[in-house]
């Protein structure tokens, strides 16, 4: 096995990685390169200024420098830069269009499709809008083997469905969604296709002009960027449709207490001064990223699945869920061992996985477990790391035998 | 006069402030010391990890360093921590309590006050909700010097009216609002009172016992903390009331398809992952003030407001703005020359002073002006700020002749 990008992200780019530490939770967050904690400090320090306002010259800069973020923004999910707008993450990106689109479109008798494996983020928004507005919610099954079982969405899916929301990579199971699919399954009942993109956003190249999906979310934090910061990306005609959400500076054309006019998109849903720092560094993050390029981080992160899943396989004492192809994330039980056990004893060894409902309480309700425990790995993630698990492992069952 | 914290806060803490630069753009935001930006540093760094979820020692760490942030900021607002909302800005924290509180509370017919020198932030979410559920929103006029004229709320409010809004301190005139008076005024007929504390927040003690407001809100990037943070305090009686706003992780009790439920406050409002980092970013810059002492700001910023009003009105050619205790912000017009053209002039002189309408397009209207020239102040800022802007002044003055 060549594990290629080896050899182009080593780990001292990583303060957080230091020591001997095995870092097994990156789809719950990922650590930062020095280059995107560097131009945090540069943001912070001796560029700091505010945007769009000021008239002297170092927040005109910054101005320039927060809207080529959103340029950047932009190329890295090959879209117009006016479909970009910045939010705090994925889970606001998501209420937004909920709250706005949503609030605006779908009406009692209309019905949303989601699926079994949806994080907590794509679920919630859904129900809360769903019980304001009197639309019903479906539930898509799953594949025996953990995908969104697209020929049962096509079996469900009738005019009366006005939005798709999906994972685009599952942030239990690894497994991808086929979006381009999905989109004409939605488009042929006249429904919008909404992609929850955190877990792909950092593992596979995003190109909104293939996915001909309507709406696309993901957080910076994932992809090696700062927290408070994300991305939601909507088809132009639909954007400019949608009613401001929150209201405040930056985001009016202008404002008298008998009428206030609103600014096009993407600024109208931009209330308030801007996470200008946390942009910044979001972009800095796509740079390094796209840099490394996204498909030796597809590869990677598949690789790295594949090895993991196929040490565990040779125990007989180790249930995996999901697809055997899932990208960079694994979920598995121990016979005998409540994930949070493990989770517990590998720290001690200094490995950190997640063990818990990931947010996704319905799948774990689905896989009959109140929890799984969860390896996922970032550009950083090495054979090492891998070697420390199956170590940490071992050693559990021989505390637990 | 005594600039005493000159001696306490040396430039040199701040690298957004090096070279012969001189920043009177603080009321929007404030440069960073360093403190802040190597705690943000760490937190990204080192200490890096998500919150909430981890079973590894460095994500227990990071929880505990978040909730240790909130309390940090109730400590801050002599509040309780568990009334602490932390949002991405005060402009978020405003439409929170629109959105939650106050489309479930106000009903056609209620009414709202709000001032005539109010920021769009403490507008526009009310006006969208006006809209909405239809509400009246009545604006209370200012006095001669540019305060809030207590003596006219009193006259206008009714027991229709269901809230006031008024800002603590303008961004525009530096008038300070007398929060207990205007808590009286309010709760006499039975009104909360919610209160926008930008400006104050960095410029003098926040008491939240003593103020008895019910709401109050501010944005880090203004106190010398990181953007894309900020906090909604609220009572824990009103706070534990409000409906949940968005959806998705971290906010929710227990979800399924057929009931979801949701977490107490303050956790019910804060979906997602955090803005961990700028949390801890924000609980630094709150140490570093209060080291420094709000007393001492307070005086600091009250000074050289006087002592810029005395050198302004030494000229006859100056209009000042706002009442003669304003606090750390003056606003004033330098006649027959456009505050556009005054900022571009000082920005070559090194001077970064703001121009416009500060967000405050109503004010502006009510002041008989498109724009001011503006000049705030931070615990930065000293004497030889202020000479650079007369200076600038005097050399706009002979180009403008």
């Amino acid at each position: 096995m060549t594990l290629e990008t080896a050899e182009l992200v080593v780990k001292d780019q990583f303060p957080g990685l230091a020591g001997d530490w095995h870092y097994l939770d990156t789809a719950a967050t990922a650590q930062k390169p020095l280059a995107v904690i560097e131009a945090t400090v540069r943001a912070m320090g001796e560029d700091y200024a505010t945007v769009h306002r000021g008239v002297y010259a170092r927040s005109a800069d910054m101005t320039l420098a927060f809207e080529a973020a959103r340029r950047r923004a932009a190329a890295f999910m090959n879209a117009r830069e006016d479909e970009i707008v910045l939010t705090r993450g994925a889970t606001e990106s998501i209420n937004l269009v909920a709250q706005t689109w949503g609030a605006a479109n779908l009406k009692a008798g209309d019905r949303i499709l989601l699926s079994m494996l949806e994080h907590h983020s794509n679920i919630v928004p859904w129900q809360m809008l769903a019980e304001k507005n009197g639309v019903a919610i479906d539930v898509c099954p799953l594949t025996e083997d953990g995908r969104i079982d697209l020929a049962a969405a096509e079996r469900i899916l009738t005019p009366a469905h006005k939005l798709v929301a999906f994972a685009h990579v599952s942030n239990v199971l690894g497994s991808v969604l086929h979006v381009e699919h999905a989109a004409k399954l939605a488009h042929a009942v006249g429904a919008k296709l909404l992609i929850d993109g955190c877990q792909a956003a950092p593992r596979l190249a995003l190109d909104m002009a293939a996915f001909d999906c309507d709406f696309y979310a993901f957080s910076a934090h994932k992809l090696y960027g700062p927290t408070g910061v994300g991305v939601l990306w909507a088809r132009k005609d639909i954007l400019d449709g949608m009613p401001p959400w929150q209201g405040g500076g930056a985001m009016i054309d202008r404002v008298t207490f008998e009428k206030t006019t609103f600014a096009p998109a993407p600024q109208r849903f931009e209330a308030g001064t801007p996470n200008i720092i946390e942009a910044l560094g979001m972009a800095k993050a796509m740079d390094w990223l796209s840099a490394i390029g996204l498909d030796r981080a597809e590869r990677h992160e598949r690789d790295l699945a594949v090895l993991l899943r196929t040490e565990l396989r040779k125990r007989n004492d180790v249930t995996l869920f999901g697809p055997d192809d899932s990208l960079g994330i694994v979920s598995f039980a121990l016979d005998g061992v409540h994930p949070h056990d493990l989770g517990t004893i590998l720290d001690e060894e200094g490995v950190a996985i997640r063990a818990g409902h990931h947010c996704a309480q319905p799948l774990m309700e689905h896989l009959g477990v109140p929890a799984t425990a969860r390896a996922s790995f970032g550009l950083y993630s090495d054979e090492a790391d891998i070697e420390a698990l199956l170590k940490g492992i071992e050693r559990t069952r021989r505390i637990f035998a």
